[in-house]
């Protein structure tokens, strides 16, 4: 509705991640200020905090999208893929996801690696994906250790997988990187 | 020495701990002020604040130990160890440690499990246990990446054989679950 976005600032949202991904970067998370992220965006202190809880939350709006798709692949697998199908088809769509933003999501990590806050934010939203996998996987029937320790490696393996692939040294795309970490991971755990 | 000891408050931090996870107990977590901790331990404030940085960290100071004993267990194991035969004797010494304490035990976690902020904080503990073992493991000749993704399986079977372990209705020694946990993992990465 028009009355509706003018009443509720179309995008603000986007400006406001946008704006505190800047300011995080140029002067540090710790150094930047919820006003001044309102002010960079065009917007009130009122309207960052309609949209989001704290200072840290401003970088995670994406989780639960990821973890949207991931649960929905998940579900969606064919009736008679395994466990570990279900979680590689999940991770298949997040990297397909992520694909084109390795420059945005570069950029983001800085900030996160940077500050201990953000970091336990981060693993917060990590144990939360793992979670709802593992829900998702006991929803299809899947036992309650397995389901539990299925996802907790998913997400191990996306992680170190993304690390890789944020690396400027990086060659290989995400998926390609997902792949080669669920190998290493069956490699590993049978012993050899 | 007996005037050092006077002066530093001789079992203070045993004493901090214990009137923490009792009054965080109590009456939760974010009710407890961290004089009322000092007060019932019977030393100052300033005193806490020499033990514990702040008031989550007064329920980790166990993580350190933890860490020490996971690291000393995988660079001690024998020479012609894989790397997961390393972290199953780090987690096997680590159970030891626990095994005797699951009253404890229990009861310090549904303080964590309460509380959000306490959650981020042990999550942030767990990633750095993993991050310590994947360095042992990297100066044994292990490459990067089965480094981190063993450490980081580790402590998915470290985390939940605990869950399984704290429970009123478990039976089994935490041990044995750890041991479980990870003949599950091998079967569901296998892809069966």
């Amino acid at each position: 509705m028009i009355v509706g976005m003018s009443r509720w600032e179309p995008n603000a949202r986007g400006r406001l991640e946008r704006a505190a991904l800047e300011l995080y970067l140029d002067r540090g998370f710790e150094q930047t200020t919820v006003a001044e992220i309102a002010g960079r965006a065009g917007v009130t202190e009122r309207t960052f905090f309609r949209h989001f809880t704290d200072k840290r939350e401003v970088l995670f709006s994406g989780a639960s999208d990821l973890q949207g798709l991931l649960v929905a692949a998940v579900t969606d697998a064919p009736a008679g893929a395994t466990p570990l199908e279900a979680v590689t088809a999940a991770l298949d769509a997040a990297a397909a996801m992520f694909e084109e933003r390795r420059e945005g999501s570069r950029r983001r990590q800085a900030v996160i690696n940077a500050n201990p806050e953000l970091q336990e934010r981060e693993l917060s939203k990590l144990a939360g994906l793992a979670s709802a996998m593992a829900e998702a996987l006991r929803r299809r029937g899947v036992a309650d250790l397995p389901a539990s320790l299925v996802a907790e490696a998913a997400v191990a393996v996306f992680k170190i997988a993304f690390e890789h692939w944020i690396d400027p040294a990086a060659r290989k795309d995400f998926s390609q990187l997902i792949r080669d970490s669920f190998d290493e991971l069956r490699t590993v755990t049978s012993g050899r």
